[in-house]
């Protein structure tokens, strides 16, 4: 890689941190709960959060900010269970940036919000590189991908504070240790918080969002 | 995106097309078909690799340049199936470009091969602004990933000649049309060759084999 093009992808990290920066005061100010959330294309992110507004709509105040390279598919399907989303269509781009989110942020009321999802583009590389203010980051690994993955894609585990490996039902049909995976992934990042879960069957479901309610309430006595 | 990374990215590609082409063209002076192959991680590529090795090894001579942004699983799982194989680890990089081909190819006998497979890293997005110099560019979309990725990434699909649709063993677990997903992906690109695959059980494994040798016959016969 040119010592220009290293150069230039710096001055586009600082600038990204810096806007990522003003994002989570504002989320703080307001005492919202953001995460992040990182995976493989066809991980089951969008369906993870279908399951997952669901189960916390009745008692927090959610909002997504949904990415995606082409279309807005998955925020219609959001849109559909009754909460704001707004759709970021990145025409190209690898990853959500800070302004991507902050500019949506402009659309949505933070006084009325508890939980922010952000629903980054399906890509286990780039997006891990860029804050978007985000109060943590979360990696879906499913079991169709693989247990090597987190030792492949290390990045996204090691700056991640949850893993939730989807699609847990099934395991009976592919040649996956849930154990070893998550051995793998505990290699690359010790602290990571590990969930199973399958947003077909429903397991797992409630512990997630037994941590999301958890972190929302810790975030409101903070703020 | 600045003006000025926009303009370093355009002396990216075009510095990576020169070098593509210089690929091509050793390739070409050799005889040798190549492809390259682009997917989300945890599709497949890898062990279809296996699969096709064991198919064509009596009938043809192989290499693989195997990319992975950390590790060499991958290269070494291809290298027991007794063919030359070259791993490249991007360090962080997200997608193979062209020097890492071509370097790749000064430790590999290009008289003594027929078909080289190029293995990209596990990304749907980014590998396909890459040419790497390959004969022909093939997408893998396993069936657990859901039938909208091809309206979701255009790209890749736009840029393949062929797609091959992966873990079809996997279909009765799964919500997932096959025929949908050919039709998102044709519609995208109406001149796709598209094959249906299981390296689990073989399904469909023939036909990939045929429509490679096929290919490295006609090249054969233009060189």
């Amino acid at each position: 890689m040119s010592a220009e093009r290293v150069d230039v992808e710096q001055k586009v990290l600082s600038a990204n941190d810096q806007i990522a920066s003003e994002v989570r005061g504002r989320l703080a100010g307001h005492g919202v709960f953001s995460v992040n959330i990182l995976s493989s294309p066809g991980s089951g992110k969008t369906t993870l959060l279908e399951r997952t507004v669901d189960l916390l709509k009745p008692s927090l105040r959610l909002a997504v900010v949904a990415g995606d390279v082409q279309t807005r598919n998955d925020a219609e399907r959001l849109e559909r269970h009754g909460i704001p989303v707004q759709a970021i269509e990145t025409g190209g781009g690898c990853h959500l940036n800070a302004r991507q989110v902050s500019e949506s942020l402009e659309s949505l009321d933070l006084g009325e919000m508890d939980l922010l999802f952000i629903e980054n583009v399906g890509n286990l590389v780039c997006p891990s590189s860029f804050d978007l203010g985000e109060s943590r980051k979360v990696v879906l690994l499913s079991v169709t991908e693989g247990e090597d993955k987190p030792l492949k894609y290390p990045a996204a585990f090691r700056r991640a504070g949850v893993l939730v490996v989807t699609k847990v039902d099934l395991v009976p049909h592919v040649e996956f240790s849930t154990q070893t995976a998550i051995e793998n992934a505990l290699s690359i990042n010790p602290d990571l918080v590990v969930l199973s879960t399958s947003s077909y069957t429903g397991e797992g479901l409630d512990s997630w969002a037994e941590w999301l309610t958890g972190q929302v309430t810790e975030c409101k006595q903070g703020s």
